[in-house]
């Protein structure tokens, strides 16, 4: 079988990680990589990711989260978070690195900035958020799919008090707001989930070629 | 370099593709059984992926998408689609799937059904399209990656004319519409893209420890 079918097949939904076996520093510099090199609509990158250490601030997260238990027992604590302001600092922000990399003038983009700004202006801000959560999950199969290739384990948690893990972390000061949990680790030979059989669709319930 | 890594260096969004090349039928067969493979939230798993084959569909989807060339000449067009009934339909098929691979009884589920039929009945319909738009994002790398380690070129597309393409394809019908376009093939040596720089902020702007 395909080496990333097999990847696919082998991580799930980790509820239990060995809290004797930690995800190394290489490995997380890795992620963050991998999460920096992502696609994005329009290439705005409206995200930060933010990785918690710290054991009380992952306790106190955890109380937002109900009570789930590797969200606290864990390696390391990602936090996805939405930016919250895409806006022409953003554009020029993305467009100041673009010229800087390519070696070419802003002047030369000017075509292309039109488009972006023409984007953030006309866009409503509720709806400007929910392009920012898209891009958001769209982020995080790229780290969960990296996540499989290095046999490390990972439980995304959705169902959280955001508000909550925004005013724990300090987010909104920051514009930006939390949109997923990911602790990762090793999981436990006694995590209940792992017996789980994975549940999906059958192939022809999923797709139709046309 | 980690291999993911490179790969995620190598792949950009193609705006040409090489016509006298066609991904193969069995390629695209392990495309649909990643995408299948996907996780979503609450495992509902609210998308179904069109794959357009026919010449004269893709010629009427990229008149719907600023006439972008890589809409029409690929190998084929993947269009990613959000279910529009989240419902409890939806939640007994993924408990009697459930039922079926663990060999246990829908009894067994109960407690989880009771958080389903919660979720999609205290949710705002509105915000259901939201869940879904979110899991066929997360999806959308899981293909994108595969793609990248299949050295498969592609091209999301996200800025084009729902409505146009889900009446092309008769999708409302269905209960589904369509979020993002993925033409897939190989770049053409010709593509102006190819000669760009991938622009990522840096490190320092994307992630912070805590």
């Amino acid at each position: 079988m395909n080496k990333f079918i097999e990847n696919l097949n082998w991580r799930y939904a980790t509820k239990e990680f060995d809290t004797s076996k930690k995800v190394s520093r290489g490995d997380l510099d890795e992620i963050i990589e991998v999460f920096r090199l992502s696609a994005s609509g329009f290439w705005l990158q409206p995200w930060k990711l933010f990785v918690i250490e710290d054991e009380d601030l992952k306790k106190q997260i955890m109380g937002a989260a109900w009570n789930q238990k590797q969200v606290w027992e864990n390696s390391y604590l990602l936090v996805f978070a939405k930016n919250l302001n895409v806006d022409k600092n953003l554009v020029d922000k993305y467009l100041d690195r673009s010229a800087e990399l390519n070696w070419i003038s802003r002047y030369d983009l000017s075509g292309y900035e039109q488009t972006l700004l023409w984007f953030v202006d006309s866009t409503p801000r509720e709806y400007l958020q929910i392009f920012s959560e898209n891009q958001v999950y769209l982020s995080l199969w790229n780290v969960l799919a990296f996540l499989a290739d290095k046999k490390i384990d990972s439980c995304p948690v959705w169902g959280f008090d955001n508000e909550k893990v925004d005013a724990i972390l300090s987010l909104r000061d920051k514009w930006f707001a939390s949109v997923i949990l990911l602790p990762i680790g090793y999981r436990s030979e006694n995590d209940t989930n792992l017996k789980r059989k994975k549940v999906r669709f059958e192939k022809e319930d999923i797709f139709e070629i046309m």
